[in-house]
């Protein structure tokens, strides 16, 4: 066909060309929204929910501002954290958790010279760290106190996996053949940048080493983390930007949410107020912390793993939603529990069920001692997750089961947080209202 | 090493790779929210979308209806379409539409057989068709005109593309060397889904043929369209329930607006009150009419190509939004009137501006001629289209220019409607309120 064209004039048979070319416009393909299309570049939805969350704030700052005045009341902030501003208990307890941190260093020192059993290790650590989490207990405030567990819990599992990692070194450098000691207790040259020195197992025991250990933005000890080589000065203030203006953010929202609840006594409308605004603070608390704020202790810290969160919006399955949400903690408990319990002969599905009833605690933990109220709401809502995982493996996929996700997220969580914030009236105001 | 360690205890050994591997658990990479990490896949923010308005609107409809009762009305909705229930204008002008089809396929027969000059037919063609452009103008129903304007206006542009497709089709057949004709005016088998038969160029000209056309959902003429093997009934009945469910979603969000807007006067605050609520709206218009409706109509009619969008959403630029947006009005813009200026020898930029200012002929026409006032709001807004799209392409870049291409349709789109809302109101009510 091509040569009978080139017979022809050139100009006129690049001009039927072209209009033949015109003749087809259309090809067999699906829409890009169709879930067949397997089309999943939505980076602008994303983009979408930030400019219409900043402009429907704004908004409803505006409209807020008219009604109230400035609702955001740093004198309130700063009383949730202090009782009495004049004892601060709260910072008063992160101050003495660097106690525990210089023990378990000192500790970690004289085993580094002195052999001891394992066994007798692990008792002696938790002697010694089981009271780092019992003593914020002594505190009465709800939001310094939740913080102050906070740090703690994370202090008590970052010093485990540091102990766990010195203990490793230990055994690995015991191995008879010097030369597997030497690359065992001390990284290759390829998990670092190049240009960096590398540290081997008792020269990670100083003070320096453990307190950049204490500040990076992870609970898993290693030798010598991977480094970013340099700290850029724009991401660092995108970032310091974005810590500032979602404090705000949720502050005005929980004051909002305080507002229009003092009228409200029906628990359904409670429900109904306060489940949008519970879900968008939970997003907001998730970017916050995890987006923002680690990315800029680590690029403060040069610390070069960012990996803080995976793709937990597009989980299909309720499992897939707690391996990918909390990175941190999730490798934790997969380096310091999951995998030891299997070492030590512990099948799958206990291994899992132990990681499990630990996280369940854990969640407990952090809600009932600052709120002094066991009610195991918070352990429930866990276990819950454990039918409801079933349920959604076992029934939906794809979209459908991500949709099952969000659905368990917007209205479970709120549900759990009903079930506290009435508890907690109940207690503390029941009495003065009669 | 591998070596060394083989000479150990296979089970030790074992014992001990595993912990020198634990040891690791760090890399240097990006947290994939950032910028830098180039990941795309936000699948299950989409989702969220989808979840939290089916979800917020469940709660305001819940409100709604504890407040106000039904206010979904059909004798509202249906009213909008008919003045007087009993004398159908809008309807009879779409049964008038098909003396318009039926004219177009007499013409296109009778020139297959009669010779006839390009230029004539031409202005037969217009001397037809512009009445068709012109007849809806008589109407005065708002939503009735605007739905007939619309039926009309995408009429014309298809026996526009029809007319062209049949004249290309003439041309090629006019071809001297037989062999090329055939294959030119007839499509390769290459285009088509194996088993079809194909048809060549006068064999098109039926009834059936046309009819398919004017029904499918695009407006550019092929005479083998790619047609899907089967109609899914699971898809259609999917899209159907979207239909039904998103009519009713935007009917209740307008009524929710009217009720809100009841005792508000003052323009700012309009303003605040209608922005989110007419992005949503143009939101679901979009969904609905691009991807539901469209997709409906392709399945039933077993139509292959259902590429009615590109991935707009993601559009770091201006230009990219408007040549994405709306797929089928695009391509017909490039097919008919672009590329046959540049084969008239005109310049790319010429060309351009024309296809632009086609565009907002149309917007001003669709908007002015229903609510018979002609204030140049639309062809404003689409002028101003072009400086803001040099200032979005000169200043920013990636996510800062997505960001403001949403912004311009949140914040632009309702500044347009407001303008035409309030000439309205000041034309039809200022004597009436005076």
């Amino acid at each position: 066909m091509r040569a009978v064209i080139k017979e022809r004039q050139p100009n006129e048979t690049l001009k039927m060309q072209k209009l033949y070319f015109s003749c087809f416009c259309h090809k067999t393909q699906e829409s890009l929204l169709s879930s067949s299309s397997g089309y999943k570049n939505y980076r602008g939805i994303f983009n979408w929910c930030v400019v219409m969350l900043v402009l429907s704030n704004a908004r409803l700052f505006l409209e807020n501002l008219l009604k109230y005045g400035v609702l955001v009341d740093p004198v309130q902030v700063v009383s949730l954290f202090l009782k009495n501003p004049y004892s601060w208990p709260a910072a008063c307890l992160v101050i003495v958790s660097n106690v525990f941190i210089l023990v378990a260093l000192y500790t970690e020192r004289q085993l580094s010279k002195v052999m001891l059993f394992d066994n007798i290790l692990c008792i002696f650590f938790l002697s010694v760290f089981c009271p780092s989490l019992c003593l914020p207990m002594s505190l009465s405030l709800v939001v310094g106190g939740a913080f102050v567990l906070g740090t703690y819990t994370i202090l008590f599992l970052k010093l485990y996996s540091y102990k766990d990692v010195n203990r490793w070194c230990r055994e690995l450098s015991t191995v008879k053949a010097k030369k597997l000691s030497r690359s065992l207790s001390c990284p290759s040259e390829q998990h670092l940048n190049g240009g960096d020195r590398k540290v081997c197992y008792p020269g990670n025991l100083t003070i320096r080493d453990m307190y950049y250990f204490v500040f990076a933005p992870t609970v898993c000890y290693e030798l010598n983390f991977p480094r970013s080589a340099k700290v850029r000065m724009s991401f660092l203030l995108r970032r310091l930007f974005e810590m500032l203006f979602l404090i705000q953010l949720s502050i005005g929202l929980t004051q909002q949410v305080q507002v229009s609840l003092m009228y409200v006594m029906v628990l359904e409308t409670v429900f109904l107020l306060i489940s949008v605004p519970n879900h968008l603070i939970w997003l907001i608390f998730f970017y916050w912390f995890f987006h923002s704020s680690m990315n800029f202790t680590a690029e403060l810290l040069c610390f070069g793993d960012r990996q803080f969160y995976k793709d937990w919006w597009n989980s299909e399955t309720v499992t897939y939603f707690w391996q990918n949400w909390n990175i941190p903690v999730h490798k934790w408990c997969l380096r310091h529990f999951y995998k030891p319990m299997l070492r030590r002969g512990f099948s799958k599905i206990v291994s899992q069920s132990a990681v499990f009833f630990l996280s369940a605690f854990f969640h407990e933990y952090l809600v009932s001692v600052p709120l002094r109220m066991f009610r195991l709401w918070a352990f429930m809502a866990m276990m819950a997750q454990l039918p409801l995982a079933w349920f959604v493996g076992r029934f939906l996929r794809g979209d459908y089961g991500n949709a099952a996700v969000w659905m368990s997220l917007i209205i479970g969580q709120p549900i759990a947080v009903l079930m506290y914030v009435h508890d907690y009236y109940v207690l503390h105001y029941r009495q003065e209202v009669e």
